[in-house]
């Protein structure tokens, strides 16, 4: 046991400084590190397997969507950028600009992309002709970059990963409902893979994307009662489609412009596995996208047969499960213990020379600690059950937290005095005012998460400036 | 047939301008096109199919070979770049520079990266301790940036998407081992899913990488006789692990600098694919990598059950091949036919009313023309063979080609004389030296692309010095 506290010493307390105990949580589980590019990090093999299962799962989804994955240039000349006035006052201040290539001054500077709207209505713009082509459903799975000033690993980062869907459309009927169903995807994505529940619905006018008609997004709360923007979904209109020119011939031969989304969801998912499941020994991973499912620690390595029998059970497993064996022999049965529940492996498998004797195995749970002694020739079969229930049981628990940390406010005195005491979600009426919505933020430092698809009746007046109210606004302090 | 004549009419002759006919290619067969972005390219949906198709392949091989994916930061500070006297040299000149950032000049300008050595280099020293770390076997799938003067798709843009595979070692001899495993894994991409022959060996220092001890290659030889580098593996001893300090404690205790390699493959590829294979219809694509391997085309379209039959084949087909289904209704079956072709789809499925009837339908081969009448329970089982006959044959093809455009040299006059007249590889010996190297290149315009790993005595001498030579150099011009 004394390894178990050396090395749990280590990590900070979740409750005590959630903020270090999550930096801790991304260097010592191998996630990620620093760079020398300041506010740039590097990913490291553990942390860019949990993307790669992000991305697998997704794009999956995306291609029985009739998505179709494209690639657009990462520099964008400053005169494109400039072509949709929203747009540009909400990027240009957060760029980074290229200002000489190949040792030589550039006539136009070029910015690195911080998101490619601009860079996809322009080509667009070249490849529409006529209704026959529409609809454009295109994605691009790439690094963006953006000038952030205070930076945390996956959360905001100046360069990140993600995918930036572009779709054009012959009617705003077709371009709603695509609005609609990729939200719907980035949920599946949330929910089902990530095991984090979500809140979906409509920003408000201040929180929508740069150029945005309409933005819809899926939040999700994590263990201090922050939320977090899990992804989001634009309709545009008509807004980009018009100053990029982007027409089509109808079918009765008429120049229309055509309506357009956009919607993305980024390597900052990482950070709300993290926020959403870990604990005091570290990471809990999700098994759907835990990069080791299955983690083999043969216990008494030097006794004769152990590592064989170890081996060959990774052998079997391997086939159906993403497995490991840990054979490392400088390092102590409890500092492995301790490590790969730190690293979040959803189910750790004992064997001994005792257990190999009796044909059994241990297998222990990391959500809930839980161990069960199995026979061998059964534990394919129980850990497939297991991985079940343990994916379904860390949805359990944040949703038991969500409805925890979810509260009702009717004026704002008690607005502050709830966001105090309890972080989380705060469902509040509001009268539709930007006013108001500031006044918030500005007395309570809370942003208002969306407004709910699923629409309650808190109260007949807005929370801040009393008067009739019918929206229901989820609010909430953000990463 | 009309409509044949027309359309084959857009595409120039290959043995005109192959140049040419290589940009309409691009164009035509909907791989990719220009951008606002001067010398970069925007690779749409069947292009960038293409290369999902390289990377899958290409990552399995890699995984299995223990390589394990990473994501290193897109901008680098100039001070990492110039660490290695040699790598900076070689780079700087083609390097895009970001020098402001959220709208402040920065402190340090950073560069987008053209490849990243320095970059891994200072996080290997940073992650690097004891002889039990080792190896790292890293790779990143990203974008990188080359200022090219001359640009052309796929071939030589300025920002290219690739992999670039990093790895220290804790001797000479494993390092070296992992450039050649590396090299024959592109051996077997190149060969077995591009279904282009490979000629593999040894770059002379003059063709060396920026900073490398000792640089591999796999190169391939297009229709038009010039050869493309299709990609390399390096051997770097210490000569970035020096400067970059990147140290370990061996098993002694005593602290000794690692070996490295690094090794790359790009969307180039696409380029030779396209060089290696197409003729005058345009594309050929071997079925292994063919974004689409079967394309149905229902003929008479408005008879009764037609549709319904192609659709029926379809849903069959789909399983197993990637298929698709052409209904377009506002194109002749002349178009089509020829549309496929250029877009180099392996296998066309033509059925029409009488087809039904009887049960049949017809297989048109892209790579040779060939059309089978096959009975429709059947052709399930005709495709998979007929895919494997197609995808050897464009190997053997160009193999037959490689061996018609291989000649030898003995003195310069008689190289320069082959060279104009065949283009193509060149063997000839070489004495060693820069000077005779250089010499070949500036009389024939030809670069020596290896020296081959098998070796042939083609004179005694050197083919420019005359001194006594035991190196075979195969030489050529390149793209």
């Amino acid at each position: 046991m004394n390894d178990n506290k050396e090395f749990v010493k280590e990590i900070t307390n979740i409750e005590k400084d959630f903020a270090k105990w999550y930096t801790d949580i991304v260097l010592k589980a191998d996630l990620a590190d620093y760079t020398d590019t300041k506010g740039c990090i590097a990913i490291k093999p553990y942390g860019y397997a949990i993307w790669e299962n992000i991305q697998k799962y997704t794009d999956e989804k995306f291609k029985k969507a009739g998505v179709k994955n494209i690639y657009l240039p990462v520099l964008i000349p400053e005169s494109l950028l400039e072509k949709e006035k929203d747009h540009v006052e909400g990027f240009a201040p957060e760029v980074a600009w290229v200002t000489v290539g190949g040792c030589e001054e550039l006539d136009e500077k070029l910015c690195i992309r911080p998101t490619s709207e601009t860079m996809f209505s322009t080509m667009y713009a070249k490849w529409l002709k006529s209704w026959r082509d529409l609809p454009f459903i295109y994605n691009q799975w790439c690094n963006v970059l953006r000038w952030e000033k205070e930076t945390r690993p996956f959360l905001r980062s100046r360069e990140f990963l993600w995918q930036e869907g572009h779709t054009i459309h012959a009617t705003e009927e077709e371009a709603k409902a695509r609005t609609m169903q990729m939200l719907n995807i980035y949920q599946e994505v949330i929910e089902d893979l990530l095991a984090i529940p979500v809140l979906k619905g409509r920003k408000t006018p201040n929180e929508q994307f740069a150029g945005a008609e309409e933005t819809y997004t899926v939040e999700t709360l994590m263990h201090d009662g922050r939320a977090l923007q899990a992804g989001t979904s634009h309709y545009f209109g008509q807004n980009f489609t018009k100053p990029f020119n982007i027409k089509f011939q109808n079918k009765e031969g008429k120049e229309e412009y055509a309506y357009q989304t956009s919607w993305g969801i980024s390597t900052r998912l990482i950070g709300a596995v993290i926020m959403a499941h870990g604990d005091n020994r570290g990471l809990k991973l999700p098994p759907k996208v835990a990069p080791i499912q299955v983690i083999i620690v043969p216990v008494a390595l030097h006794k004769e047969g152990v590592v064989e029998k170890a081996q060959q059970l990774y052998e079997s497993l391997k086939q159906h499960y993403r497995t490991q064996v840990d054979l490392r022999d400088n390092y102590s049965n409890g500092y492995k213990f301790n490590d790969w529940e730190m690293r979040g492996v959803p189910i750790r498998i004992e064997i001994g020379p005792r257990d190999i004797e009796n044909g059994v195995a241990i297998l222990v749970r990391r959500d809930t600690g839980e161990k069960i002694t199995v026979p061998i020739n059964e534990i394919a079969q129980i850990i497939e059950k297991l991985l079940a229930d343990i994916q379904n049981n860390l949805y359990c628990q944040c949703e038991k937290r969500n409805s925890e940390k979810t509260n009702i406010a009717t004026n704002l005195d008690e607005f502050n005095k709830v966001i105090n005491e309890k972080q989380g979600y705060i469902k509040a009426m509001w009268c539709g005012s930007t006013e108001c919505e500031n006044k918030i933020k500005e007395v309570t430092g809370a942003h208002s998460r969306c407004i709910p698809f699923q629409q309650e009746h808190i109260s007949e007046n807005c929370v801040v400036c009393g008067k009739k109210a019918n929206t229901m606004v989820v609010w909430g302090r953000q990463y």
